[in-house]
């Protein structure tokens, strides 16, 4: 696949899907937990306009950095995954009436909704779900979590066994979990997951399930939520030894994206920030979940604890609110005040609104990291994976949250492959 | 001067205070074209509290980036220059009253304004202005150009007379200027610029007098202002060819400082931006100057500029205003709404509002610019000086407009001395 | 018809439009100058929407002010109109996807625009708009004012030769004029405008044509636009000798509205607004217009006045800039920044952004002008119609120009009726 | 006292106060509760400073709704009050530090605090703060409630008995209380309050205390902040029967001010608000306070409910916060988001950011609440006085919280007096 020149030329992902058409192309699979949510709807939908030449804006994988870079073609890409209720095409028609979709691109998929209903598989509910979920996944309930992470095996199987499917990778993008400790054994990197599954099935987090079956059959594993699924030390111990990269944790793509690239013009200029305030309003599945604490918990402290790592105030003042605003549906509104100090102890201000789509910031993030995973398992990249930290609120294997020095360190590896 | 482990020690500054007790202590001159203006003032009295103990908020060189380069000690600036009218107590009460200076550093810098004043030559004015100006300033408008610099490299051997001053830097902060064409010669690198001094008085830009002046000394000039003082093809080349650095133009102080923080975060995501569109208030003598339109012209070019730098998208639409609100006095408020198309279209908006002092925001950038251009001339770097772009709005040197970049220019500069 | 505690009942709309089924209707003529454009547009939609069931939402006549008050029903509305170009499918197909109006609505609504644009007459274009404008209208151009004011008469005659359409208003909608002085004789309102109209056509404002043709044939004319239309001397002094009501000027529906909403806070607290400015973008066909300076002015001119009317301070500082930013489309995002002085000199700011569709807006207005017109002709309401103020930026007969005095003026002439 | 023509007449305060000068000027006491808190602090100042010719910026009596009206002059007023802690000179100097009190104004009054301090009381703290009241305020501690109010009535008595103070009001302004469910009996409006003290000192709100003792010495009671005080049925039932008008609950100063200006803009266009989400910041002792959510319960209950009453949408969803940022100071900002559905269903969204100082702002509504209700007084009026509604997030007597309505009300008042 030819990358060059990329940027400024949006046929590009059109006349690649030319070659679906070729004799014997390869496909990818996009296993995606949280199948039939707003993030999982605009993939699809995205990855399908996209075939039919609408331009990839939002790609960082197609921008000039990656110009001479060989990446899997998101026009090979086939969905699939696992969800626990929901309906793909109700999901559908409310991004195209909130205008994050387009009508045509909506109507125009039908039949691609109805294809991907039908390969989906039951999901590993939370057990305070119980009642809120689909029958069959009310099914895997009750199977203790050694025979869950089979269940989810053996579905990657049956989806990887499709012609020509050599590959994929794994995409948590379930709503943010409820804070759970993690089970014992988990914090040991010489620990094999596999072995640490004799647990009470309320106390392990999907996430680690999920990794768990990912790493398993060979498959990179992105989480994309806030959930411990790939930081746990055993699966990203594990993931090292048997050659698999891992991802994550919680995707950045909104307020705390704004939070990491401004925060460092502070600290440049030396100006003293005393207060940063940020206030967040969102109304979709995933805000809805927000107003559980137990589950906004980590992603608070995710989204807090960034401006501590770039700020060198040891007294900064910084809150996060995530409030759930129905009116709202995915368009997510934030609100940021920072109060700072500059010469002679001028008091200064900076305030502003961003308000985003959360799933088309998310969809085109997900697509790039399963392009970049499977070019890093290609270069025999393996373990937490810190190079893509650009991507996350919390990264793994490293502590760099300035978003320019991220991207750096992410041209970097590309240049040295 | 130890500057190790600076950053997050408020009181080295203080320290190095001591030192000016010391016998024999070496004395730096700040030359400053607007001797009376906000951001002199500011200046003035900023370095005498960071004398008395202040923390150097806002000084890019007291971060740890400089920590193993020595640099000149502010505490042994000794500030001079030249107006062409005002009155700096009534700047400094103006400054007070606005909350830019404190109350309490005004009241005990009285002596200090005195000995300034004292001090100050008369200034070589536009001659759209022969009747705003004091009657010094007025009678150097009589000379023709060729005298209005030998006039100033008089001034300038006087200052430097002072015990042991043996050095210094010329800084341009006056108002913006109107805008003229260069005067024949002054686009050839090969020229000398004291040959090109037989024009007409009103067809000349000031900055190019100052900057003739200064480098004809040997000192290097620092072009703040937007106006064409240290662009001149024919005034970098003599500069390199004499060995002494030059820096320019056009402070980046505040909204363009944050266009260019945050135009690379959507160039490296892909978000494609559409609209930016920047309202400027302000309504100090600098916003007053700005409603003529031919004084606005360069500094709104300037503005414009940077975006379409930094962003990929030929039909960017982009809008600068800068409005004159006496209300605001120093105080100046930037207005800026992004719009931009994210996956399949959706379009997305980003907008801030910049509240800000615009003298407590260019004030510590001029010491640092004072300190890093005494630094390059030590190395031997001569002509226009592309390492501190970070600091203007129309870098000299380089095209570089991404302030992050700009910083890791720096940065190697830096490293690489 | 009852609109008896419509307030906070939807369907009120619906359950009216059964009648519409019922022997022997009365049928009201909307009759739009502009009838291509974005307002008009969005009004056939909407009034189609509203038979089919839509809340009124936006309609100040379905308030709970207009309960005991017998108004036409809006399911009865035909409209009708004229226009210089343009096309309405295409009209309707970019609001949509600028979302502003339903896309099922503009799909069901294809017959509907057929049987619009068949009705729809050439209109009367502005000289300096030859070249754009379509040949029929291109015709009219050759025409000597009083013929072109008997060619938009005739067209009246035609449309009210419908079955049952026995009365109606002509609405005023076109882009903002070119400001042009008032011909010889119109500051007379003892004149008739039709003894008005032997100028030349260049020099005459189109407003004033459309405006003689609907008094002349009876019926009310609102002046949505900012136009002299209305306002003229002879124009209001012939209406009330003719016993017809005039609405004008310049419908006031985004950021004026919020102006007059907010100042009378500030000065019934006796804070003391220093400076106003007002930064409006939009995108639409209007927004191209004001591109030129000779049509902003009007406007602009407009949106000033109002709050140097509401607050007392003589030395108010006020800006407005209105920016063309095509990628906004129809939404109009006004940002605005006031800054006031409150107890002991305390400086203080409030800032607000506006974001609204510019058509959204302005359509249920027109809506409840006509209806509020044909009130007022039945109450035997003739000339400037003062009443309505809280309507226009630049209301006729009377100079109040706060809000909600304005909407207590209102409701007092309906319960007055 | 003449207050014709007053409005944009800044210097009649200053003339009124020569009148002090004159023989046997009558004085008014104000006698404040958290007399050494920002606001009183500011009253204090602000009296002086009007005394010596500043302008009345922010009295709404001073403005012409008053022109007609014989009012108590506030250059007789003289301050005194209680409070349980802290240093009216260091609140002063933290205020002219924060830019709320000019510097010269605190340098010139200190004799004046001087004065203040010697004649405060000691004040009844709450029992959970004992550790952190003076030693007198812990001894009236050890009191039970009814002996509490025999000893604030003293301290009244002492007050009034300097020459000429005639008369006075007691303002309830401490932080926000913790909230108390009413004592035993304080529901009842037949019941005498002084003979409902029998209760654990820990169960009654202190501004039940304060309210009891002003009223039994036949002063009006203001209460201010966010307490039961004014609105106990017994309280005010009481009022009513002995013949003082009684004033409160919870002053509106700045964001329930706007909410309260603005939202009737949406119910008079029928613009159909879905979401209103308030996000406030303050750095003061009142912020501090709000940190216990048991103190913040009734001050948000306060802010939400307004827009309830003004909007009649019932699905309304609304959110509100205060949160403590110390770098804030006495600087209230406050960011609201407004997202309301047009017509056709249409999203739209206002959004503002008010920037005031909380003390600048609240003291001249104290020192107009002062005026008034000695007017009330005068004119017979007993018991909860409604035509106030205006100042207060929570009025005595009515249900109207329409900002417009309110001073609609309060002028008819006026002029029925």
């Amino acid at each position: 696949m030819d990358n060059a020149a990329r940027h400024g030329d949006p046929s590009s992902v059109a006349r690649q899907a030319d070659s679906v058409l070729s004799p014997d192309p390869e496909k990818f699979g996009l296993f995606l937990v949280g199948a039939r949510g707003a993030i999982a709807t605009t993939i699809l939908h995205g990855l399908e306009a996209m075939r039919a030449g609408t331009p990839p804006i939002g790609l960082v994988t197609e921008t000039g950095m990656f110009a001479n870079v060989r990446l899997a073609d998101p026009a090979r890409f086939r969905c699939s995954g696992w969800d626990v209720a929901g309906d793909v095409h109700r999901a559908a028609s409310d991004l195209a009436r909130t205008g994050v979709l387009p009508h045509d691109l909506v109507e125009l998929a039908a039949a691609l909704r109805d294809r991907f209903e039908m390969d989906l598989a039951p999901g590993v509910p939370e057990p305070e779900d119980e009642d809120l979920v689909d029958p069959q996944s009310a099914e895997r309930l009750k199977l203790p979590p050694a025979r869950m992470v089979d269940a989810l095996r053996h579905d990657l199987r049956e989806w990887l066994q499709e012609p020509r499917m050599r590959r994929g990778v794994v995409v948590y993008l379930a709503s943010a979990e409820r804070s759970r400790p993690l089970p014992p054994g988990w914090d040991n990197p010489e620990a094999n997951p596999l072995d640490l599954l004799e647990v009470a099935p309320e106390t392990i987090s999907r996430s680690l399930l999920y990794g768990a079956a990912a790493i398993a059959e060979g498959l990179p594993y992105i989480n994309f939520t806030s959930a411990p699924g790939a930081s746990a030390a055993a699966m990203s111990g594990w993931a090292k030894r048997v050659g698999v990269p891992v991802f994550g944790n919680d995707g950045k793509t909104g307020e705390t994206l704004l939070k990491t690239a401004l925060a460092p013009m502070f600290r440049d200029r030396h100006l003293n920030v005393m207060s940063w305030e940020g206030y967040n309003m969102l109304g979709n599945r995933d805000g809805a979940a927000l107003t559980d604490p137990i589950r906004a918990l980590g992603k608070v402290a995710n989204k807090d604890a960034v401006l501590h790592e770039i700020l060198p105030n040891p007294r900064l003042h910084t809150g996060v609110r995530i409030d759930f605003v129905p009116s709202l549906h995915d368009w997510k509104t934030a609100m940021d005040y920072v109060h700072f100090e500059g010469f002679l102890g001028t008091h200064m201000s900076l305030q502003f609104t961003w308000h985003g789509s959360d799933s088309a910031l998310a969809a085109p993030l997900v697509i790039d990291l399963a392009r970049i995973a499977m070019l890093a398992q290609d270069r025999g990249e393996a373990g937490a994976f810190a190079p893509a930290a650009a991507f996350f609120k919390n990264p793994l294997g490293t502590r760099e949250q300035d978003f320019h020095r991220q991207m750096a360190m992410l041209h970097s590896w590309i240049l040295g492959g």
